[in-house]
């Protein structure tokens, strides 16, 4: 990625903000209760705020970690074997954060690539490259969402009931539009839905706290329901479409997302409601095959057995949190993104939009 | 139902006392932080009680709802006519507490027409039997969750994983044994199982809260997992078997149970796990032909919007909090009764178990 002639003096998105050399995350575990921002002034703050899911979903999470591995710019001057060291250091750290996000490694290795690319210009040119590294990946990231949201809007109609799991919205792509929610917003402008389902997503509650937060605030009628309602809604009829965002697309179609998300889709499939994923290309990892090899992190047990501090089990309840979970793709019906919506069959689908003609504006949109 | 010759001083069950003219239960909203009880002195506390959840489960409530109305007995004597006025007022409170549990109106009704049939022998005689027809529900209740839970401890194996969704020990009963979760304490005496996977049962966490804690008790090895954790725990192979309780069960095996509870066994039936509802005589409703008919209660927003009193959603967002659904009988594999294990076609074997010679033990064991 060739660093760009004119920079931004600063970058400001609805979760991520970079100015005078230093990452502000917009505090996601506060809200909504709270609109307050978490400032990072190394690399190590970032990896505890992605572990934290001060930052999350996984474009999020890739422009969180390019700043972070960018703050190593803000450190003393050190040599470029040393450099280069530190570099990998922070690579790894904030690899190993969240394993499951499909896009972590790979915006990661490539702001390494960028800096020892660099790296025979001098070390003041390299830290230089990884800044405008970063810069580039979250314009790139908004731009993409930008296509996303045009592409992934006319997948709605005007009354549609969509029903949604977890949060897609700007704060979980840290660009300017979300993916999956992204499309919802767009989607009312054009013609006002009915409504929007908003399941709570356990245990963290990204729907009931941020997806309804976002909602909200755009304008857009939402009903929360508990993470167990959407059978029911869906055997009532109340539900024409389901849009969901993803964690990591395989080479194959299957879809690594939010914990319950497996659960709604065969929901959806029983009563032939349509799943939509959106994502932009970014999650996908075409070096997995399937499903199959995609790490599901596991996280505390706390997160289930405590609420605002207060414990809700026995004192050494056993628990397993799994955070994401695996949809075949045979149960995903479409998946928008920034180069085109895509059909099954998935496998040739996918490779197609990784062609460089993907790349091609014209042919991206002709694929609506 | 006759009234017994010989009256227990006092009745106490794992969550209701009854003693000294009032009754006592065991306070669930407050487990498993604290046990304490809440002492009912008159039939409107009762009603309090049922709506708040202090008392839970439809055995539960029906053998409450039964003392509620004998609470009628400790109000000044008014004369035959205004009891039985007072008595129908009662019934009504009572009966319009929880629209979904399927022994609420039936117990109700069967201890208005006992106090109905004594009043010609004077008002004495009238709340005496009152008073012993609620007595007898109680023991009889317990009786029943005994059979059951005999009847259903073999469908289960040493070192099965067992799926449980929302509460069903023992505290939701009333009785000395719970259903599902009754038989699950009484198989895992019998040959140890190798692990119980507790949902946690959003919104008020009666898998996280109570049954955890009811496991915990009888030291049965336990997991908690969030709702949506089913979907993932199923396609890893980690379920042998699900076994639930039930809220009303129509007269073609549909069930009403716990909100969720349909997902469950939509899941169990695409990873070919079996699912088993387990629920006395009492709960089944053969005057509705099908799910179609059972009302289904909405509970207030606030169940979902606050936790802890926290709130974790926008302050004017909206709720759909549907507390039941309905699992069609296509989807159970068998229902463990206190008359024998029931197999598909659920309609004509419901009946079955229904008919006279049903209540012949004998009989009911010969049908396991």
């Amino acid at each position: 990625m060739a660093a760009r002639s004119r920079r931004p003096a600063r970058l400001t998105t609805a979760s991520i903000r970079w100015e005078h050399g230093a990452l502000s995350l917009l505090d996601q575990t506060a809200l909504p209760a709270e609109e307050r921002w978490l400032r990072c002034e190394c690399p190590e703050d970032v990896a505890e705020a992605i572990r934290r899911l001060v930052v999350r979903g996984a474009p999020g999470i890739g422009i969180a970690a390019a700043f972070g591995l960018a703050l190593v710019c803000a450190e003393p001057m050190r040599g470029d074997s040393a450099l280069l060291g530190r570099v990998d250091e922070v690579v790894e750290l904030l690899s190993a954060t969240r394993p499951t996000a499909g896009e972590l490694r790979s915006t990661l290795d490539a702001g390494r690539a960028e800096l020892a690319q660099a790296l025979p210009k001098g070390e003041g040119e390299a830290r230089a490259a990884l800044l405008a590294y970063a810069e580039d990946v979250c314009e790139g990231r908004c731009e993409a969402m930008q296509a996303l949201v045009e592409i992934g809007a006319p997948l709605l109609s005007g009354g549609d009931r969509v029903l949604t799991h977890c949060n897609t919205g700007a704060i979980a792509t840290g660009a300017r539009h979300g993916t999956a929610l992204g499309i919802v917003q767009a989607a009312h402008r054009a013609a006002p839905l009915d409504t929007v389902w908003v399941d709570e997503t356990r245990p963290l509650l990204q729907g009931s706290r941020l997806t309804a937060w976002e909602l909200d605030r755009a304008g857009v009628p939402y009903r929360i329901v508990t993470d167990a309602s959407v059978g029911a809604l869906m055997a009532r009829g109340f539900v024409d479409v389901v849009l969901v965002g993803a964690d990591r697309i395989a080479a194959n179609g299957d879809v690594a997302n939010k914990i319950g998300t497996y659960t709604v889709a065969v929901m959806a499939h029983r009563h032939d409601v349509p799943l939509v994923v959106a994502a932009p290309r970014s999650t996908f990892d075409l070096g997995v095959g399937s499903g199959d090899e995609i790490p599901i992190e596991r996280r505390s047990p706390e997160e289930v057995t405590e609420i605002g501090g207060q414990r809700v089990a026995p004192p050494d309840a056993e628990v397993l949190n799994l955070a994401f979970d695996v949809t075949p793709a045979e149960l995903v019906s479409a998946i928008a993104t920034d180069a085109g919506v895509l059909r099954p069959p998935f496998e040739p689908a996918i490779a197609d939009a990784f062609s460089p003609a993907a790349h091609d504006p014209a042919l991206a949109k002709s694929t609506r």
